[in-house]
């Protein structure tokens, strides 16, 4: 059995964006040297998500279309959370609502995804430094 | 340790359906021999879900009106992902929204379930070949 | 490699509450003993959530308000569910929306979660006895 583990750091030009993690995630599953077992990508943030869905601009532009007008509006004085100082309680909603992390299965040493499944990382509340774990864990 | 895999096939009749899966797993983590660990169950598509819930007609009736009048109206015209000739952009905001894998705890040889949780794969594009792997990972 | 599991009971005074329960995650990742691994810590019930997320009585107060008003108001006949003899088909609903699991890091033997991530338990239908399993897997 082992266990590998990695961070990946991100600053986001623009408060949200969707970023293509699924070439990272692979190249970790590689080097952990697994050949069955889980690789978890977990966001280490409460303003961010990791899911798997399509690599396709205009779905990227539909799901953030989607949280601002029917997940969690981002207008500040909605909530109460924005009364300590800060402005992005909707981003903690979207992070509760998409989630934060994913379990993505390790099938002969590669990631068992579908043909169209690719893992994203998910910035709700961008323009600084934030992380995301990755951590194998399986048979080698 | 071990590990094992398995891979359910689904061609729904209806565009949107929920099934139960649970004797399905349930038979998968038997076939493992693991007494302690998780299996994975995981759709491998971007417009389907797996989930825990309840065995209960009424509430498949509202999770599927639910997904239509509040999550994400099927409409094609509203999502810029239709415009590559798909018309399922909903499909994929309902798969986030519910998530598209569960990790259930294998305890003593068992799914260790609550008393009502059963795990369902929730179609919501069906009437095509799809796919969901049941990864078993453990002691035996 | 080592698995332990350990039970939570809660029987919480109002029908919807929201518990740090991070403490008791990591008093049982220190009994495992595993040094790298995962903790799943999954609702063992059809009408609650556990979810990651911030320590801030604001923000817990605008889950449960963003609950009622846009996710599933509680109105009970609104849903066929409730035909069964139940009002609490909302319960459901915001479940599937939040999840009723999370799977947790083990670094070094430590829950390695990023510096505002805390470990909840989301209660929707409450007053009553209900269960959470911590169950922790990895390399002691």
């Amino acid at each position: 059995m082992a266990a590998h583990t990695h961070y990946l750091w991100f600053e986001t030009k623009r408060r949200q964006e969707i970023i293509d993690i699924t070439d990272e995630v692979t190249q970790q599953v590689r080097a952990s040297g697994v050949k069955e077992g889980f690789v978890l990508v977990s966001a280490m943030h409460i303003s961010a998500s990791v899911f798997v869905n399509d690599h396709e601009s205009g779905l990227w532009h539909d799901i953030l279309k989607w949280l601002e007008e029917t997940v969690a509006p981002w207008e500040p004085e909605r909530y109460q959370h924005n009364e300590t100082g800060e402005d992005n309680a909707a981003a903690h909603l979207r992070s509760l609502t998409i989630g934060h992390e994913v379990i993505v299965p390790i099938t002969a040493g590669k990631l068992d995804l579908g043909p169209w499944q690719r893992v994203f990382y998910g910035e709700w509340d961008g323009q600084r430094r934030k992380r995301v774990i990755i951590k194998v864990l399986g048979e080698v």
